[in-house]
């Protein structure tokens, strides 16, 4: 029986890895569609969100029949848990790198607004933040959650410059609105990204030491 | 021990009933905030997010309680975890609520932009909808699940017009463009407001018929 439950740990463990790295596949391809202007890649990151989508309803199966089968307790329930709730994150991921492509299949019809600096750095930062929530999982480090729910701070503040530049396109030519309306709402769809890493880790923490962190981290 | 785990439930499905009232009344008052221009109601939103984030603790860790003392099977075990679902998109449907309530302390420092007749519209439609999920839940209703997840296509389009009419007035006149940004984002708060609603009666359905009807409701 424990051998068992051990065995199906391991394989929850390594599809939650899968899950993870077509997420970050997605939040690279679907900011490079945006940047590079390809309308194939958003196609692909559209057509990628049904494979996440039948992943993240397995995982979620998965979960359950652990819990009904093998009545887990202490920190084995808390990663079963865990796991449910990270699936649900890494899925939702997913949901907004399909929206920051369908961004992109708009804008990339009409001319160059002006260079993309700060979403590609965004979508950089984003994307780690999500890479490091899962390792941190992975290796059971604490220590990097925490920072990871800390960099969430740099992408709303990079969001916030984004946002403010494109304000002033558009109030200096009119012309220049729905783009820049459509990359404000990228700025958006990539903050989303990070809270909902940062909810990861903060679900990390939790599996980790038993503690929840939610809501009061600055009292950390 | 399956009558304290009958009591527990019961405590259970009391606390998620508070939760979305909660919720309910921070969605109503987000709004109210914003067209009848009242800066007090935008503080009580932002006061009120801690009670609401309190008892989304409390909850997730009475369900994890359930788990692990009475290890529930079947059917119980299947609402237990569809409550620790619900409980975390009702703590985000009024995290959207903080949201719109802080955009709306931003739009009435202006002068008002136009009479908003749709954003309000928006808004009892995305309410209605947390409401009727969460009665479908209590009341085992999966036919009422069903519906609310329907009406997402009416709120999703009604967004689309906001999007598009606001997109008019910055065009006109640039003088409106912060004021109409900041009514696109409530349009899209209260749109991720209706999505959380769909994702309840997701989990109410799947709950109730032990069937995943995620991501391909138009099998149904």
């Amino acid at each position: 029986m424990e051998r068992h439950f051990d065995e199906e740990l391991s394989g929850l463990k390594s599809r939650l890895l899968k899950m993870s790295a077509l997420v970050e596949e997605v939040i690279s391809r679907s900011v490079k569609a945006l940047v590079e202007r390809k309308a194939e890649l958003v196609e692909e990151v559209i057509k990628n969100d049904e494979v996440i989508n039948m992943l993240e309803i397995e995982i979620d199966e998965l979960c359950l029949k652990l819990l009904a089968l093998y009545q887990p307790a202490a920190v084995d329930l808390r990663f079963v848990c865990s796991a449910m709730k990270i699936n649900n994150e890494l899925e939702r991921i997913g949901d907004q790198a399909v929206n920051i492509a369908e961004r992109a299949r708009e804008v990339i019809k009409e001319p160059l607004l002006k260079p993309l600096i700060d979403i590609p750095r965004m979508g950089l930062l984003a994307q780690k933040m999500v890479k490091d929530a899962i390792d941190a999982l992975v290796n059971k480090d604490d220590v990097l959650a925490g920072e990871v729910c800390r960099r969430d701070d740099e992408v709303d503040s990079l969001n916030n410059q984004i946002f403010r530049e494109l304000l002033t396109y558009m109030i200096e030519d009119p012309k220049t609105i729905t783009r820049a309306v459509e990359l404000i709402l990228v700025g958006r769809h990539l903050e989303r990204i990070a809270d909902h890493a940062t909810n990861i880790s903060e679900d990390v923490i939790y599996f980790l030491k038993g503690k929840n962190i939610k809501h009061h981290l600055e009292d950390q």
